[in-house]
């Protein structure tokens, strides 16, 4: 490929961009609630989606972050609601240590069953990953349903996850099944109202592995 | 694979969740300054961050809409600047008529070039595009650093997209590259501010490719 384009200088550098940004978050930021620990998950959330108020909505079970670190560092798998935050994630940082991203969603035999019973693809997506993946970190974006059928998984004794990222986005159950998150006594990261996403919850799940990724 | 967990019915039907967020979104996003053409766009931008302030930020050059339909329709490559778009967007659609989604920020060749030029994969990404996808949809949803070359590519008459989607969410030049894009005329939709990111373009761009499936 020939890329005859000239070149022109960028005014700053492409590896000062991320720093900057993380800069003008903190200087901006104003008071918030939250630790040394937590403060820079909640910067790469302020990052992904330039919303200082999502990013001060963020709650974090005490456990939360060891518990993450923990997860990735035994190489256990990272199940995901959506295909857009295994390809948005950093993956080599996770299969640094053995462990992998799986979305279950679009599996034949998920959507079969999901089409049978008339519910959500997410919901029997969640049913499958609790009985594939042991443990592990599940990050949630997308689907409140995912997201409600995982906190009944974990209600009735049928899932363990290490960690739950349960950051869905949405006006139909998004901001209940949050609700329903936070009274868990189980590590989660979480955050109050309708806002979300996957590129937020992608955030999170590298902040992690980043912390996860430092000696 | 064994689903035995209990069936238990959802409150709402999964089919019914769409249409339900969408009556709330118009119940509640009050005075717009948006077209009947341009509202359904809005709608699925605010759907997929539930950000009403976002969602009315959001600028149409008047040509955008039917720009972007006749792409589609003529099955023109649709370039997106990272994985995140391509793996959200409904790819479905876009093959129906010919078309497929593009993403050139990982190839070998655009690495090797923007670590030998110390500039970033989001640029040299940009270059390949504009030699390799001819007019097209752009959907940038990233990086800032790929819209502004983009920008440059189109007034030095190197690049000619039937619409551009321009998206970017973040600190560093985010908001300005945005600024730049709603001075050219042509077609493009795109917002004010740093607020943006993959799932509102992927929303933007699902919403085009509907209209543009709509007999």
């Amino acid at each position: 490929m020939d890329f005859r384009t000239e070149f022109k200088p960028l005014t700053i550098q492409p590896e000062q961009i991320e720093g900057r940004s993380f800069e003008m978050i903190t200087e901006e930021i104003g008071e918030h609630p939250f630790t040394a620990e937590q403060y820079p998950i909640v910067q790469r959330i302020i990052h992904a989606s330039a919303d200082f108020e999502l990013g001060k909505s963020v709650l974090f079970h005490p456990d939360a972050i060891q518990a993450g670190i923990r997860s990735i560092r035994s190489g256990k798998k990272v199940v995901a609601d959506v295909q857009m935050i295994q390809s948005g994630a950093n993956k080599a940082r996770i299969e640094k240590y053995g462990g992998e991203i799986k979305v279950y969603i679009s599996d034949p035999d998920v959507v079969q069953e999901a089409k049978r019973l008339n519910t959500t693809r997410a919901i029997i997506s969640m049913r499958k990953a609790v009985k594939e993946a042991e443990g592990g970190i599940y990050a949630i974006g997308n689907a409140p349903t995912a997201l409600l059928e995982l906190i009944r998984l974990i209600k009735e004794g049928e899932a363990k996850p290490d960690l739950v990222i349960g950051l869905p986005v949405g006006f139909v159950s998004a901001a209940e099944s949050k609700e329903e998150l936070a009274k868990l006594d189980i590590p989660f990261i979480t955050n109050i109202g309708r806002k979300g996403g996957s590129t937020v919850t992608v955030a999170a799940l590298n902040a992690i592995s980043i912390l996860a990724d430092r000696v």
